[in-house]
């Protein structure tokens, strides 16, 4: 990895030396992270981005990245001119990166995979929560279904299971365990997918479902759910009402997340796991 | 989701009447996908691409996706002053998108996060695969961990597993269990990361280290690496030792992968559970 946002250091380059050059700080990597704050035009662009890798090649560095706001949008194309190529994009911004070294480059891939949750709501009566949505490959079809979404960026897995059953069927619960997941690949452009099928605990149980998404939400037996056409004539859907049912039935465990601190930072991050704790 | 590539049809939307219009073809969700197979003058771009808006609007379209090569670079800058913004970008290109009505978009959101496996290789005589790096965090500290890596675009967890500990180590294993599953959260800029302590079976025993990125591997007892200062000081690492641990000990079921086909498409993909098949 040829990079690390928060060990970068501040030094400004351009004060090792007195030649014009385009404000940058380092990395703990080799690397160098221009800082361009204001508009700047093309050419000036272009004569102090050839200064500044000539400068940064002798200073032995390696990958050159280039944040470019919409706003500075005029510099895609000089960039691109000189070499660099596209890391990654989000709505308000291009990454581009540039290579300084003759060798192949070391720098970290771009993220490569959505992941998203299915929730089996489980009540004491023994049944689940299933809804039916307005679009996508299920509209009209009269399957009930999980409840599903994606987990946003910086969302934990659990507090998305929570916050789409609450958004879809307005349902309080409690997160339990993941039960299973599924990897999958080409589900979106070239990016793969992961799902994790989350069992929680209702705590309310009036539905109030939400209309832009959910034409029908209701309680249903498990074992109605698991005998739906769909869901038997289909390999993936009917072994996951089959570990549904195990759980149930008390006769499967999943994982459950433990809250544990990064050993190379103060983060905390949840661990998955069926390993139980000595006392 | 407002787009599915694989369902796109191919009905070119400037057959439909005769104005001069950007060669597109629509997709099941009401999205229009705009094709430029050659290089354009960023004026004429502009203007076809107006006057294409405009139809599809009269068309009740609602999602564009531009996708632009290196080579067509020069229309990133008159697409976002027409409104787009980027979506995602990769090496060779930058998807960019506008929304058509008036509504908030529904736009499926980018890749969130970056996937990773580190690997317990465990023998018969109850000894482990470790590793020191060259690079990165443990350089240089002595620390023997376990052989990790990053998950590649379209690679299955299994399959990376068993890739990284052959390239690292030169061992060739079979792929058993996912131990547990670690997620974390600006990792990378603003991108999350899931790691999966994956147990393999080592089917040969000489080690050959890979000379650029690992300093010594060796085969250790497994209380052995538990027991180092660092594993034991760190919350996170110290769990996961616990759990290899009990895995050699059979005390510990984790998710085993099972290959399954996908309820709307022929796609094979791996599902991970802890559930036995009944025979």
């Amino acid at each position: 990895m040829a990079m690390n946002m928060e060990s970068s250091s501040n030094d400004l380059v351009n004060e090792v030396d007195h030649v014009d050059m385009l404000d940058a700080s380092f990395d703990a990597y080799g690397g160098v992270i221009i800082n361009i704050k204001h508009d700047m035009d093309e050419n000036v662009f272009t004569t102090l981005l050839q200064t500044s890798i000539s400068q940064w090649r002798l200073q032995g560095k390696k990958g050159v990245w280039l944040k470019l706001s919409l706003e500075l949008v005029n510099l895609v194309k000089p960039a691109i001119k000189e070499g660099f190529w596209y890391h990654h994009a989000e709505p308000t911004y291009v990454m581009l990166v540039y290579w300084i070294p003759e060798t192949d480059h070391t720098l970290p891939p771009n993220a490569s995979h959505r992941v998203g949750v299915a929730s089996f709501v489980l009540n004491s009566k023994g049944e689940i929560l299933v809804v039916q949505e307005k679009s996508g490959v299920f509209k009209g079809s009269n399957v009930w279904k999980l409840p599903t979404g994606t987990v946003e960026e910086g969302e934990d897995i659990s507090a998305a299971a929570i916050r789409e059953v609450k958004e879809e069927a307005g349902i309080d619960t409690d997160f339990m365990e993941v039960l299973a997941f599924r990897q999958s690949h080409k589900a979106f452009f070239s990016k793969s997918d992961m799902m994790f099928v989350c069992m929680l605990k209702p705590t309310s149980f009036d539905i109030k479902k939400q209309d832009s998404e959910i034409e029908a939400a209701q309680w249903m037996p498990v074992e109605e759910y698991a005998n739906q056409p769909f869901i038997k004539e289909h390999n993936s859907f009917n072994y996951i009402a089959k570990i549904c049912i195990a759980k149930k039935d008390n006769k499967y465990v999943g994982f459950s997340p433990l809250l544990t601190t990064s050993a190379t930072s103060a983060k905390k991050s949840y661990l998955y796991s069926s390993y139980q704790l000595e006392q």
